[in-house]
């Protein structure tokens, strides 16, 4: 069998070959890859065949993030003539021109977060949460630092050193150091601190399952406040001020859990860090934009913040020092000051990639072959 | 009031001053701060006063460790002459000639180990699990480095080195980098994942609750099975090999919660190993000693175990740098081992550290005061 005899889909990365409709997809497709590299080189290429003919393209995570999306006129009219689907493995899908493509009936189909993606991406803000309130990561660090005369590391003469790093000299503790101090700070008990959770889809869920289990005092902010009025918590509209500093109010951990866009965008501001508890932890796992970044900075420095952890960032995919350096706050506060940093991977496990690889496949197949497209996004 | 005139309380380390019984303490006895520096400076030094005087001891968590225990008879021949009782911060008590105490009438108290406690030891073990399985603590590390141009660290420029590095030539990735390769490996979901935990008092428990609420599913192995006939898990008697076999069988997760001593001692070995699934993530929380050293080594060199994620360590206070070193197991396997490290820091909190303090101060004022003494290690 030649190539392009059969109908063509373009790949603008990599589709898992493990995926269990692989082998049904090189059956019935022609998969010919595709690098994308600038507009003007995309909407020549796509004018030429095989690229012409064909009838669906498979996006992946980034789509056409490469080229900077897809919300120029003459990048969609650039399109295949026959091109019925674009399927993302994301759910998001923001820098596309959703009523250009649907003019020209093209359907954008997404993979909508399921429970196990969301379980993924809420086990991160759990590993933050942890390594923000006990300082796991940082003493993880530290520990990989030998400093005994024979080249060990020590968990006593360890414990010690960092309990007084950063201390005035008045203030120097002698004796067994139990771990409790990190440079200076008290480490406290996970269990029965107050933990608000902003957003309640699928990930805000799996997110408070675990703030439960771990013993924390859970509250949520959400927008629709309608939508949830027979739950066990508390909760809490955003379009009520008042309700959301109720919400806020001593809060020693805030996991953001929200979409980026318009809506979300700085709703996490200085009310909400004048609210907040001393110390409060502070993770993302939602979008940058959620957060005002000046607010945050300003938290930090007068000491209502005093860890920041992060999967998202203000200027990404940039992750800027400021975000990961662990330091004094200012000379007279005697405050230090964490951080935990991962690079954007709340999902990223073989098995998510696998899913969201799967389903992709299964819109761009069952969508062509039926006619029924499934997870559009782009419906009028 | 001139020091001296009340009953004497030898401290051994400091006692925090926020406790509640703080103030009554100091209005009843006088505190005499002792340090710890050789067995015959000891010895000599108890029979002065004021420590000749002392009719209690407070130990905090070390209590006699500085001076390598308190089993030489000599030692305890040369304690002051009406010292009723030495307490201890900590629920272990190894070390101490507990019958050569009694003999003398001198009770030895510690503190159990509560649910509070154990939670803050669980939250240790599952920082580790979580960064065993998602690299979490490794990421974290790499993201600190700015590698770019302009001196930042960038999302998908360091996900795309990190899936490369480590990877023989025919075998790199190109294209989007999702983050789901780690130095070569898969990094997989937690959820679904079958997790060992070994222990089962209320460390075990709440480590168990914090398993199943991440998703994945849970055997038990416990030296009583009859303890536990009631449970809801799977319970396997460490005394039956097949059952222990069973248990572990393909395991992915392995969480030592096990206290040491001669009954637990090397009870994870190379059958152990030779059970577990590849890629297996062991952690210890419990102690050194419940790990087979050589065996662990051995199953890490053959690509049984992917992550060691420790608290406690075999030569503790000493951490060779061997549980902290990342590294590629073996040119020929292409395959990248990882760890997780913390210097035993479980329970190491502030509340924990006063809890302990203030129950250690009440079983030393209550027994002295009724007679009635509680916590007792060395009851006939």
């Amino acid at each position: 069998m030649s190539a392009f005899t059969k109908p063509v889909i373009i790949s603008l990365f990599p589709i898992p070959e493990a995926i269990l409709n692989h082998t049904q997809l090189l059956n019935k497709y022609d998969v010919v890859k595709y690098q994308l590299t600038t507009p003007s080189d995309f909407e020549s290429d796509m004018s030429k065949e095989p690229y012409r003919s064909a009838i669906a393209i498979f996006g992946s995570y980034p789509g056409f993030k490469p080229i900077g999306g897809l919300e120029e006129q003459s990048l969609i009219d650039a399109l295949p003539p026959n091109l019925k689907v674009i399927g993302l493995c994301s759910a998001g899908y923001d820098g596309y021109d959703l009523q250009h493509l649907s003019s020209k009936d093209i359907k954008l189909c997404n993979v909508p977060v399921d429970k196990y993606i969301a379980m993924d991406v809420a086990d991160c803000a759990l590993w933050h949460v942890l390594s923000g309130i006990r300082k796991f990561n940082s003493w993880d660090r530290l520990t990989r630092i030998n400093t005994t005369e024979d080249n060990h590391s020590h968990t006593l003469k360890l414990r010690d050193k960092v309990r007084n790093d950063f201390v005035k000299p008045g203030e120097k503790q002698v004796g067994f150091a139990f771990g409790h101090i990190y440079h200076g700070q008290p480490v406290r008990r996970v269990s029965g601190r107050k933990c608000v959770i902003y957003g309640y889809g699928l990930i805000g869920k799996a997110v408070a399952e675990r703030m439960i289990t771990i013993g924390m005092e859970v509250n949520v902010v959400i927008r629709d406040k309608s939508k949830y009025q027979d739950s066990d918590f508390f909760f809490y509209s955003s379009s009520s001020p008042s309700e959301v500093e109720k919400a806020t109010q001593g809060a020693n951990v805030i996991v953001v859990c929200l979409p980026g866009g318009k809506d979300t965008f700085n709703c996490i501001n200085k009310q909400t860090f004048d609210n907040v508890g001393s110390d409060c932890v502070v993770v993302n796992i939602g979008r940058g934009s959620c957060i005002d970044t000046e607010a945050l900075k300003a938290a930090i420095e007068s000491n209502k913040v005093s860890h920041v952890g992060l999967d998202v960032f203000p200027n990404e995919p940039i992750i800027e020092a400021y975000w990961h350096d662990e330091k004094e706050v200012n000379s007279s506060s005697n405050r230090f000051y964490t951080t935990s940093v991962t690079p954007h991977l709340g999902s990223s496990t073989i098995d998510t990639l696998e899913f969201a690889s799967f389903t992709c496949i299964e819109n761009i197949m069952i969508g062509i072959e039926t006619g029924q497209f499934k997870n559009v996004v782009n419906e009028k």
